[in-house]
């Protein structure tokens, strides 16, 4: 799987600002065969993780996690939630906000989106410098979810973005160790 | 089915501003049974509208498009190719520009998504004014694609966005004559 995979991640050099290599995912969607087992794949560990209890919503942070997160949440019959950037969910939103290299950015989510202590799986295309990722979990908790875990089809394990995601459970399906 | 994903579909008056009432599909994402309703709906109406030779990939349009393209294509068995705004693909692309009430705005795509002659559905959650779809389904002819039709979960039949798709065929799930 972890080759498969692999064989599907374009690098695309200087992208998106020099220096930086790009992990190109849109291979692994053009190929049914590759898109389908990347989904059992992330549905296996969520599972795992989740055991007898299972999830009640797959969360996904826009705009590549829908892909993954969305597929999943139709494979697994469960909720779908997105997490947005600023402004573009309609209804009363929760936020939170996480700085970047330069600035900050948010992530919003409605907030009928769950009800307290209802199991939620986040899932997103890329785990890099955490950033995002530790504000949807955040988010997530603190409208009381009970985070089971979060789910990467890519870690750039380089950029150390497990460290701050707190005592969350984290994994992915291929983990890069140096650029 | 319309009367169920309409029960789904949430008014928010005075959204992106004011005097417009947009249409919030998170209700939808937040009931397994209705977005899976929704997928079986649209996966019937691209296979009526393919015929016997089917359909190579799913196209859809960033970044709602994504939840439902990539479930179907998912379903399908079929190739997913994002369609995405300016500068955010990360290897070559093409462009379509297109008019917005104030300004303009863009679509890519990655200009190996597809090959010549490949059948291709576009997927988006909404028709309104038509110039997204417009620019989408430009942007996949124009790459030699053979086009299906475009297919979307919600109409807002009083945009008349319709008018712009020349004669490809569109359809949708729930059509809204009036605001």
């Amino acid at each position: 799987m972890r080759e498969r995979l692999q064989s599907r991640i374009r690098d695309v050099p200087d992208f998106p600002k020099p220096g930086i290599v790009f992990k190109d995912i849109t291979p692994i969607l053009a190929d049914p065969e590759t898109f389908a087992a990347t989904l059992s794949a992330l549905r296996a560990r969520i599972e795992q993780a989740a055991g007898e209890r299972g999830i009640d919503h797959i969360a996904a942070i826009e705009s590549r996690g829908f892909i993954f997160g969305a597929a999943l949440a139709d494979r697994m019959g469960v909720g779908f939630i997105p997490l947005r950037k600023p402004g573009k969910l309609p209804w009363k939103t929760r936020r939170a906000e996480y700085m970047l290299e330069y600035g900050s950015d948010a992530l919003e989510i409605h907030t009928d989106a769950l009800a307290a202590g209802e199991r939620v799986a986040l899932v997103d295309d890329l785990l890099a410098t955490g950033g995002t990722a530790a504000a949807a979990a955040s988010l997530l908790t603190e409208m009381g979810a009970d985070l089971v875990g979060l789910f990467f089809v890519i870690e750039l394990a380089f950029l150390a973005g497990r460290e701050k995601l707190g005592a969350h459970p984290a994994d992915s399906l291929v983990s890069y160790a140096g650029e």
